[in-house]
């Protein structure tokens, strides 16, 4: 194996792996340095897993709207022998055999920097090994979860995202701290698996606080009906578990304590910068990896250091990572052959990222909220419409209960945003992240007539409620 | 009740609801006459009947994906008495309540044109007025099956998408006789519904034949997987039914004869012109009204006849009837004022309409198929991708079988026509449809990012498969 490349991606999560994979269709030679699974935290303890999960609970809930259909109980064991499927029972030898196939040189080991263009691999074994690289180093190794330094939380060894989405039984009684997207999904997930007890614990006034408002109304609305008790503007002031793996008991801001088999923690995500050598060339370590929209890392001379992924702090989601890892890759490359596109620029971020919540209702927005864009000083109208009018959503099932709201620039009479929350609403958010992102005009969408009956005909009535 | 109005609309449908509404809204008096239901062929007799009789069909297929998951008998009395509800068990009450609160003026009768700007209805009781109008009469009667000319089929009072969608029970043995959307979809609902003996007679070579040809050929396999007979290649040359409501006889070109306890003819559509007056204005009864881009009828002196929805023969499609409509209300309403807006125009239907077919798997397709685009000079290029291949659709299933094509015009770089065939895919069309419509180049759809696990996803593998 040569210890020289043309670039040294570290971390062999989706936005690392298309980073190094675009840079060797460009013509260049690539490694890629990955300390657990390649294949990253989306395949293994994110995004899939919890999905596998969240998918028969989702189904029952749309089961349960339709008259004529009666589900039997979910086999809880069955869709856990699924998800292990969806995560490849944890083996990433999959994964690893496409990187060599791409061909992409793999070195298990963690990745750390060394100095300018320099990578220290440590194996587990404690070996250690300095690859070069000739025009870039990628970094791309995410970010993990949070823990709120809350007394005795950390010391019950509480679950992450890592820990429920890998559940091999669902506890009886869980605590979930926090009201983001991670929170509201594993809630969701464990309570419509089985869990008897399940209380979200959440320090603001609302669930998914990032998003419109009436979306984490509408997912509240719906944990209430299904039993899962939402505790807001509460804190978690101390836990204890005094025996590993046994009770634990959770001190709240007020009221009386909760007794749980588990508690997730679900509070947001540290970027994995911390032990990645930095400061071997002069950047801070405990901070995202600033980037200008090339994905090259700011202030680093020679401008040989790219950061892709959650690692840069521009959003925290696969498909953006994925997205910058693409741009990255294109842009090493074409730099090292000296004919660089200027289309080679991330321009989605600045749109506001498209983001899917697969609860029930599920939510998905694109964009600015209402709120951001005013903020941002737009002059802003915004309209909004009950999904479950519409003749599509009515076909899908009894009650079902949605919104959608537009944000409009006055200005430019483009869309600044757009959310749906609704029983299967994900589908619905690629047209808002087209009409978003091509800045669509609105007397232009007019003419894209949405079909009958799907609940896409929501798009007509937004037009319509504007005054078109 | 007056007898002058500025706009009289013949057939509340949607379309006509739609042309009349938008008219008023623009300041103008409308009328609106019907010899059925208000409402129309599409709530009561076509989409919404046959997609709630679809929906527990197409959900308990999508159950059968999903491990854990475990879905007892449909109880088809229950599918049925919802879809009499979606139809509202076929009385127009609310939509006449509706038509009057715009206001509409209602009339109960057959309309049909008395010379200029005319129109004479006819009651049921055989009581006739003549209704004048001062800017416009918009014809809106839509289409109604045609029965083709097969020895015996018309006496034996064969079930056309009417007695389907509005069927008290479910036949045992079914023969359908043709391979269109209408075929396809009401095979797939009764013999999800419980017919034990389901066979579709082709007189082509496959199913959805306006559609690319990879979704008529996953239908037809998710048909044979499913037990539903087609004969590709066969015509129906006689049928015998000697007693009215009894079994029926279908002779085929080759083979054995079929028994059957109801026959479904959906081989098209005749638009509904004959007998409407067209003769007292100079015009043929026996052909689609062809119309201007303003929706105006081409031929007739003064500019005072509109035609919207299937009557005009651009599109029968109610979602593109409805557009038609609102094109047409806005223009008349604009010319009477005299500020008529050049952007009111139906640009729509040149793009290609935009299509669903509620089978499993759904199909959806916008724009040119790659044939069309061909036929018509574009210089083309064609990708496809397996959508079961996507995280997101194996996320959603075992088995998920799925197929996208995206047709590029090479000249411009942007989209001339999408296809999507998969379980689910219906609510991905738009989308496509806004592309289609606003000519979003595809480097600008490139930033257009799907979200992650979605089957939106599709959009990045075509892009990726394209070269981008």
């Amino acid at each position: 194996m040569a210890d020289e490349f043309d670039v040294i991606v570290i971390g062999a999560g989706p936005a690392g792996e298309n980073a190094a994979d675009r840079a060797v269709r460009g013509g260049l030679t690539a490694a890629i340095v990955e300390e657990r699974l390649a294949g990253g935290e989306c395949s293994y303890w994110a995004c899939v897993p919890s999905k596998a999960l969240l998918r028969p609970v989702d189904l029952a809930a749309e089961v349960a709207r339709v008259p004529g259909l009666t589900l039997g109980e979910i086999d809880v064991a069955r869709v856990l022998a699924r998800r292990d499927e969806a995560v490849s029972a944890y083996d990433d030898g999959g994964q690893v055999r496409w990187i060599e196939s791409v061909p992409i040189e793999f070195f298990r080991g963690r990745g750390r920097l060394d100095g300018p263009k320099r990578v220290r691999v440590t194996t587990e074994d404690g070996d250690e090994r300095v690859l070069t690289a000739r025009q870039a180093v990628v970094l791309a190794t995410g970010s993990t979860a949070a823990v709120p330094p809350v007394p005795g939380l950390a010391e019950a060894n509480p679950w992450t995202s890592h820990e429920v989405t890998a559940a091999s039984s669902v506890p009886e009684r869980l605590v979930v701290l926090g009201g983001g997207v991670v929170a509201c999904e594993m809630a969701q997930a464990m309570h419509g698996l089985g869990a008897r007890q399940t209380t979200v614990v959440v320090r603001g006034g609302r669930l998914l606080g990032r998003m419109e408002p009436f979306a984490g109304e509408l997912v509240a609305e719906s944990f209430a009906e299904a039993g899962i008790d939402v505790r807001f503007h509460t804190q978690m002031e101390r836990v204890e578990r005094p025996e590993p793996g046994g009770k634990v008991t959770v001190h709240l801001g007020d009221g009386p304590p909760l007794e749980a088999d588990e508690v997730l923690v679900a509070t947001g995500r540290d970027v994995a910068t911390r032990g990645l050598g930095l400061d071997t060339i002069g950047l801070p370590d405990d901070a995202p990896v600033e980037v200008d929209d090339s994905m090259r890392a700011t202030g680093v001379a020679g401008g040989w250091l790219y950061a892709v992924g959650d690692v840069n702090g521009r959003a925290l989601l696969t498909h953006m990572g994925k997205y910058q890892a693409r741009i990255c890759g294109d842009v090493i490359a074409a730099r090292a052959r000296g004919d660089e596109l200027p289309a080679m620029r991330d321009l989605a971020d600045s749109y506001g990222s498209p983001q899917v919540v697969f609860t029930d209702p599920q939510v998905c927005a694109v964009g600015r909220t209402e709120e951001e864009a005013r903020n941002e000083g737009f002059r802003v109208r915004a309209v909004e419409y009950d999904m479950g009018a519409v003749t599509g959503a009515y076909l899908l099932g009894d009650g079902y209960r949605g919104k959608a709201k537009a944000v409009v620039d006055e200005d430019r009479k483009v869309l600044l945003g757009v959310t749906f929350a609704g029983p299967g609403a994900a589908e619905l958010l690629h047209a808002a992240t087209i009409a978003v992102t091509a800045e669509v005009p609105l007397d232009r969408l007019w003419h894209a007539v949405p079909s009958f009956p799907t609940v896409s005909e929501i798009w007509l009535r937004l037009l319509e409620t504007y005054g078109l």
